[in-house]
């Protein structure tokens, strides 16, 4: 066999050899099941047991209370852009955006086409090479939620800490960052975090989300 | 290893086993590439090769013309129950759609959030045991466009002849039959099908559409 190359781009990258030699192990047949994982329904008993271990562990690992939902979705995180207003900002209601990079302002134009979008601060004046100062940011406390994206790879910057939100929910695009160091999640009203940075292969997005919200 | 078991049910079902060979063997590097298919850049030439393979095969398979796109979509079907409408129904447009089944049932909600949907034709009174005939049929000259669901695995129906769309393109979910006898792909302007049921794993949605209704 080729010898293996270790990937580390800030995109789909290295993953652990023992987690690709279990997938390898068991392609053919699940353990005592007979059939691929890409075979057997989503409805089985046997699946179902390997989503709720997917889930279970990054409760775990994350710190995850029993108040959140952690959920695995399609789309990328691109498509958490028009999920989060169509799910979170009502018709009269209004979002508070923190705009730190490209992918908070594709955030914001995806927002828009759903509903009232306020920029309650931006760094682009400053070509974005840094997230902005508590004083600068002007918070709404009738806004729906705010969003922030918690790392901006093409910039190199990253908050080291979260706004304070006080009772409004934030929301965080954290596809760059997660689980790169341990995270307050009950600071957070929804995370979300496509799979192929941080996590695991592309194809999947993390979702955690406080049930009060769902 | 336990004895494989086939899988024939109408959603993830059985696949070939030499390709679930080919998978396993290629899991932690692709011949001559060092690294899994799991941790590649989607951009990286290696991708896209196998990217464009999988394209020319199914235009192979199903005799496509040069004058169609082959699409690989997450989201499933049912996404493309909303995705059509929102690139082919036109604000002050309309669709028919010819309602066989609960999957047909579905495409015409998500459809009606979006524009203006008329049911041209719809066997609900007869319990879906049929498919409607030609006379039954009240196409709109002006549509966008007409949506029919080729099978209904529900009911046990399956379109046996494309209904005479006329000028105006025919769309088909075709996710239960697709593949199982060969496609007039040219008597359609967009054809979608979840692979789960007759192409492959589930997660990716085929999607062939004419290029000019891109």
């Amino acid at each position: 066999m080729t010898e293996r190359i270790y990937n580390f781009a800030a995109g789909p990258a290295v993953l652990p050899l023992p987690v690709l030699e279990e997938v390898r192990d068991n392609l053919l047949s699940l353990p005592g099941v007979g059939m691929s994982i890409l075979e057997i329904s989503h409805r089985s008993k046997v699946f179902e047991e390997i989503l709720g271990r997917a889930v279970a562990d990054i409760k775990t690992l994350a710190g995850i209370g029993d108040d959140y939902h952690v959920l695995f979705i399609q789309g990328g995180a691109s498509m958490q852009f028009s999920m989060v207003p169509m799910n979170l900002l009502p018709p009269t209601g209004k979002a508070d955006y923190i705009v730190t990079g490209s992918w908070s302002k594709k955030a914001v134009k995806e927002a828009q086409k759903v509903g009232k979008v306020n920029i309650a601060a931006s760094t682009e004046s400053d070509g974005f090479t840094r997230v902005p100062a508590e004083g600068e940011i002007k918070l709404d406390p009738a806004a729906a939620y705010i969003h922030i994206t918690t790392n901006n790879t093409i910039f190199g910057t990253e908050w080291r800490q979260e706004p304070d939100a006080g009772p409004v929910p934030l929301v965080a695009d954290t596809s760059s960052d997660m689980f790169s160091r341990p995270i307050k999640v009950d600071r957070y009203g929804l995370i979300y975090a496509g799979a192929q940075k941080n996590l695991g292969p592309a194809g999947v997005t993390l979702v955690i989300i406080r049930d009060d919200l769902l």
